[in-house]
């Protein structure tokens, strides 16, 4: 048996384990009494070790080593190149450390879903404490195995070959951007009849509905996975069984319905990876950024662009029996894309989504080079928000207790939405360029044009190719912020 | 650190993977989509080897030695005694033995599915002849392992202890005695008039309104668990978080609400466990006739007896709008009392299942054993059949082909159920003559006296002690069919 062999049979195991590892993640948001918390601690706990236990084992170095020189397919070769990637980010780690920061991760987002309740960031705060006190071990040990800067080892989980000099350049360039673009959008937005507001409510029951047909327009396969609700929205699962949520508001008929297209981009992505690559890293899905490129594809290019927002606007009036001039398609688009300095991100439009980005960047950098202590974070954290958006929260339920990323101990996540948002604008122009009809099969509820584009230059790579790669190919060339500063400028200063 | 710590550490690490497999097979039934069938087969096969390499570490066995030495308290030595009770039957196994079990047990479950809806037997049966092959390798190791026959080694591992020599003995004084009562039974029943059917349909809605009802005032508690709804009812999960199944027919009042009853019997059992010693042998329950003793002392003993059924008899009016003659306290009793030769076991009477589970006992022993082959199954099923009920099942979907057990893998279960009939029946009336006011509590819904009972006599000790302490302390002796078979005549020959 070759070496490489050894490494697949391997990492077939450790693939099972996170499949079961996802299953309990997606339980405990969309199913779990409380009462479950603590024992589903201990099981997460534990099959994170037994994973990290499969790579740590000095057998797989040995393996990579000798598979190296092994003569394999140009495939193999990229499933090797993953596999070591993948080895590095785990056997950096001692087993104690996986384990501790499995249990603090599960005690401190039990703690925050009070805290953030009771808008009250004195409770979650030693749970916090304690948790980046780990997650900084994480970071030093990544940093030492990749040759990159504590937070770079973070991100590198996350995003594959990131660094956050690349992103401060593409930041910075942002940053210079968008305020005064914003205050453009607001002046011109400000200079026309608001949209009349829609009128509710508008029954969880037929959300349900509504969405499940949008989701099967889009190519949502439900023998491969289920749409289910939780306190935030998610696409969890495995490839082969997708686990979607969202959360459904009677007196917003948008929220849930953009949200399930959003999860839907995620859910689209994984299903198309390539099937013969099934539990091995080259078969597994490209980093962050190139996923939330996929979501936003759908949720921000696609549904809120004036073809598909048609359709959805059809199907919305049905949906709800929706008639008089607040259901015209006009009135509709302009809720849709409208913007506004808020609080919280998860609601936030694509203009202003950017400066919740940046403000999490900047902080979870300083907090992981020791240079804010997370006592400080609410006052940082409102500080640093009306810097960015001229506004300051009113309380830390919707500052810094909004999210969930920190107190789970996802810490180094926050840029790639950005990220993504940037290459799903490049990811979009791209598609549209090549697809002819493309708008007008939107515009029919029709996404097979788009889907088989993504499908054939996005998915079915898997992790066969890097990044830049997957994205050069599909696009021309690397990620800049140019195609995002051009559909916003389309979109909102320019559509009628 | 003792060598006892070390145990207990292990034995944790063990209950943690238990409860995540736990989960995964409750998704599996009432939740999972059918493309996650082939991946959830891995995530189980990998989980399950993972679990046995914990214990099949020969440092157990050595631990276990040395413990024995070493000074304990009573319950931990009862634990000791238990830790080794399951290192015995884990160890017994060969690992490739354990992951070949679990990939055979989830195909073969899936084929089953496919061949019981089609009624085809042939579709299933090299599915369950390659499992068999497996369950006779663990039967035979078992047998070694615990100088046992190769179907107490399956038996043992369901019913500690459990012995066929013993089941044997009680089995024929059953099989003596009912199926003169049985003749005694239906002919006082055609002597009277049938009770007159219900006017359905009875909605969906309002049976999960009212069996929630019914489950809290059973003293269930939501914070620990969940009711959903899968093919088979069962009650699966961790005594934290119990995951409850049922299913609902609207033209059936009765068999969503009663096995709802008998699975929060299940649940409470679990729930009252003794905590201190979650994630240990001794805090398990103590094997599945004691278990199903527990769900059958609820459903058969107390909610079909007349006080807690008129309870029941008003929560159905109130949830269903039940008026007039058939709606009335006898009427309903009647017909939840009805006996009849069906050919469903999960839809028999108390009177007729343990024909059911004879025939089960008699031809998976036989299949154990090599006697009897898979092709000639349905053939000695129906020839069996009419044998202990005078009546041949007019398709393989209403007979060797109706229950998951053996195409899952349980083999050596099906005794448990009878032997559980018996303990309840037992139980019971120890708990009658010892709780005054019980039955007058039933009948205001109130089960906290019957509960407290149970939790004190039986759930507390998990596995502290032996069954047959535990059954000896609760009613004073150990199990006979004398308690079942006084409960049958009351109920069906004396009773109004």
């Amino acid at each position: 048996m070759r070496a490489y062999d050894r490494l697949k049979e391997r990492f077939h195991r450790r693939s099972a384990i996170a499949g079961a590892l996802a299953l309990l993640q997606w339980d405990r948001a969309a199913m779990m009494p409380t009462g479950g918390a603590a024992a589903r601690a201990e099981q997460t706990a534990e099959l994170e070790t037994l994973a990290h236990g499969l790579l740590a084992d000095g057998a797989v170095e040995s393996w990579l080593g000798e598979a190296e020189g092994e003569d394999l397919s140009a495939a193999d070769r990229a499933n090797l190149r993953e596999m070591r990637r993948v080895w590095v980010h785990t056997a950096a780690l001692p087993a104690d450390l996986v384990a501790a920061l499995a249990r603090a991760g599960a005690a401190c987002e039990m703690a925050w879903r009070g805290a953030r309740a009771a808008s009250d960031f004195a409770a979650v705060r030693p749970h916090l404490e304690k948790l980046l006190h780990l997650v900084r071990q994480e970071a030093a040990a990544k940093a030492a195995a990749l040759s990159v800067s504590p937070y770079d080892g973070l991100l590198d989980s996350f995003e594959p070959g990131g660094r956050s000099a690349e992103i401060d350049a593409v930041f910075a360039d942002l940053a210079a951007f968008l305020p005064g673009f914003l205050a453009e959008v607001l002046e011109r937005q400000a200079a026309r009849p608001a949209p009349l507001p829609l009128p509710g409510p508008f029954p969880v029951a037929a959300q349900r509905t509504l969405v499940r047909r949008v989701m099967t327009a889009m190519g949502f396969d439900f023998a491969h996975g289920r749409l289910d609700e939780s306190a935030h929205p998610f696409c969890g699962g495995i490839p082969d069984d997708l686990r979607l949520t969202t959360r459904y508001a009677e007196d917003d008929a948008f929220f849930g319905l953009l949200s399930v297209v959003h999860e839907t981009g995620h859910a689209l992505y994984e299903l198309g990876l390539p099937s013969v690559w099934r539990g091995q890293p080259a078969g597994e899905a490209r980093g962050m950024s190139l996923h939330e490129s996929q979501s936003l594809s759908m949720e921000m290019q696609a549904a809120r662009g004036d073809a598909c927002l048609s359709w959805l606007a059809a199907e919305m009036r049905a949906a709800f029996g929706g008639v008089g001039p607040a259901w015209g398609d006009a009135n509709l688009a302009a809720l849709a894309r409208r913007v506004e300095r808020g609080f919280i991100r998860v609601e936030a439009d694509e203009v202003t989504y950017p400066a919740h980005v940046i403000l999490r960047y900047r902080l979870e950098r300083a907090m992981i080079a020791g240079d804010l202590d997370v006592a400080d974070l609410p006052e940082a954290w409102n500080r640093g928000f009306h810097e960015l958006l001229g506004v300051t929260p009113p309380d830390d339920a919707r500052g810094c207790l909004q999210d969930i990323h920190w107190y789970d101990g996802a810490w180094g996540y926050f840029p790639t939405y950005t990220l993504g948002a940037m290459t799903a604008a490049q990811v979009f122009a791209a598609a549209r360029a090549a697809v002819p009809g493309l708008d007008a099969a939107l515009a029919r509820g029709d996404f097979a044009p788009l889907l088989s584009w993504l499908r054939a230059n996005v998915h079915a790579h898997g992790s066969l190719l890097e990044t830049e790669d997957i994205l050069t190919r599909a696009t021309g060339g690397p990620l800049s912020a140019t195609a995002f500063k051009a559909h916003l400028r389309a979109r909102y200063l320019e559509e009628a």
